[in-house]
């Protein structure tokens, strides 16, 4: 059952010691809500902790409040007694890691999120596909609250809305969306330098792997889908770690006729992670949870285990079938 | 002297005949700017001939009109009595290429920019360096002369600042930039879209000069400068042209540290062209001017004579120069 931003406004500011968590190796939306709702909730005088399962990526640092943000194990989060938890941009439970167990507890727990949200574990949901980035629901929740933007929660709001909508490419930006980045801009920020912080300052080395990757690409028969391979050996080579490996697949979505891009990254011996990235016509999360996994319509993923061979060939033949039913009308 | 939009759209409603052009070496903002316009004045019943020095780039091949565009020799636009010639998104009167004969005629010329222009070879001007884009000013202009944006002006229109803006994420981009995007894409158009064929069907050999281009990238001694050259035997290796080596520049100004990018690349023997790319901070503008080049100040090029080496020892050398000046507080 869906709530109201007014009745999630509510229950939020009944609440005096607030957890705020996203997901599993997160991303800009996830960490951009999470600093931009805790920051707001700090400004109302609550005890506030911001949490990622796991640690926040380099180029994410520059958040307002990401040197706060409490990754579990012993630190600030570790011994407060929590009255409510804001669980953001997780579309299932299982994606809230190790601070899954927050759930068992007496807590308020109140879920906002943008994906298709399995719902099950909360008290309060507002659950919008519709919205491009859950910090576009948050930036419509904090006016409902009554609360200020300032430049540090625009700052957050603007980073979680331009990450999840690929720059304001993809299918979800909307003319709302655009129109919020818009009232974003006006408090002051300098959006141009985050689009620096974010995308413009990478690593030697991931500028390396780029070039392996982009020599080691292959191309399916129907010439839909791209894929390549990132093992071990090769980051060692270059003294990369999987960090330098962000990004990447979107090279390989961007060659003529392709619908589906694959990279298959080892992550420990017979373990890999399978992404997918679509141009808007294939829906790689149906792609990905064939495969029990999951994401968005353009950006999905799994785990898998086994051989590369055995799960290449895999990935690739699923995607080449998914291809070509979109092709006869499917 | 400026005039007003006002004073803009009454010259343009009393002309018949029009012939519209834009730059040589034409872009999004310049093609899409021609299109808009020239379609809106047809709508109006007005003989219009949309004109472009040199051919169109692939990737713009979509532009509702494209297919009609006049790149000078006989066709279509060849023998008409035109009585208005407008003028879009040059900066300088040879930036018309061939075109610029159409300037001796006895026709009323309506120059509109939002460069830095000269303005000096126009009846009429509408000049304004607070635009994103040609197409967000004639976004302005069409509403005042009353006409309607279709999807087919939306799209050109969008296209015009979406490339102009580089995805809206440099400086340039206002929020009135981001709210006149969201106004066009309530027009309908698919500007996901229309941002795969812009961005995301790229040849081969674009991925393969790209993987070259990598592999020969050097960085300066203060790390704030990066270049790589591109010469016609690793284009012929490919079987790559020119139309292969579009936004390879951007790539090497990604690199954390480095300001400033520049790819020199081979046009003829001992000719080169030499692209300059800032993240923000150093006016490249400024930098191409001194080899008597041009463009904005996050892109800007210019045409060199010589030999390779002493080339780049040059306009590296000027532009670390001027990287150190912005770094003293220059």
């Amino acid at each position: 059952m869906n709530n109201s931003l007014k009745e999630i406004a509510a229950a939020i500011k009944n609440s005096s010691r607030v957890l705020l968590c996203g997901h599993v190796v997160p991303d800009g939306d996830c960490l951009g809500s999470v600093a931009a709702l805790g920051l707001v909730l700090e400004g109302m005088g609550k005890k506030v902790v911001m949490a990622s399962p796991d640690p926040l990526p380099e180029n994410l640092l520059f958040l307002p409040g990401a040197e706060r943000f409490y990754t579990g194990g012993n630190g600030a989060g570790a011994g407060m007694d929590f009255d409510t938890f804001i669980v953001l941009d997780c579309s299932v439970s299982d994606r809230l890691g190790s601070f899954k167990k927050y759930l068992d507890r007496q807590l308020a727990v109140i879920n906002i999120d943008h994906h298709m949200n399995s719902s099950d574990f909360a008290h309060y949901n507002y659950l919008d596909p519709g919205a491009a980035a859950t910090g576009e629901i948050l930036t419509d929740l904090i006016g409902i609250m009554g609360a200020r933007i300032d430049r540090e929660v625009a700052t957050c709001l603007y980073t979680a809305i331009v990450t999840d909508t690929g720059s304001f490419q993809y299918e979800n930006t909307s003319p709302e969306t655009l129109r919020k980045a818009a009232m974003l801009i006006e408090t002051g920020i300098q959006a141009s330098r985050i689009n620096v912080l974010l995308y413009e300052e990478k690593p030697f080395q991931s500028i390396q792997v780029l070039g392996a990757v982009l020599d080691r690409m292959k191309i399916s028969a129907c010439g839909k889908v791209a894929w390549s391979v990132v093992e071990k050996a090769m980051l060692d080579s270059f003294s990369a770690g999987v960090e330098h490996t962000d990004g990447l697949i979107n090279f390989l979505r961007t060659l003529k006729g392709v619908e589906v891009a694959i990279l298959i990254r080892e992550m420990d011996t017979g373990k890999y992670k399978v992404g997918f990235r679509s141009k808007g016509e294939v829906d790689v999360h149906r792609l990905a949870s064939r495969f029990g996994g999951g994401g968005h319509m353009r950006a999905s993923g799994c785990v898998l285990s086994g051989k590369l061979d055995q799960i290449t060939e895999m990935v690739v033949g699923e995607a080449v079938k998914e291809v070509s039913q979109k092709g006869t009308g499917g």
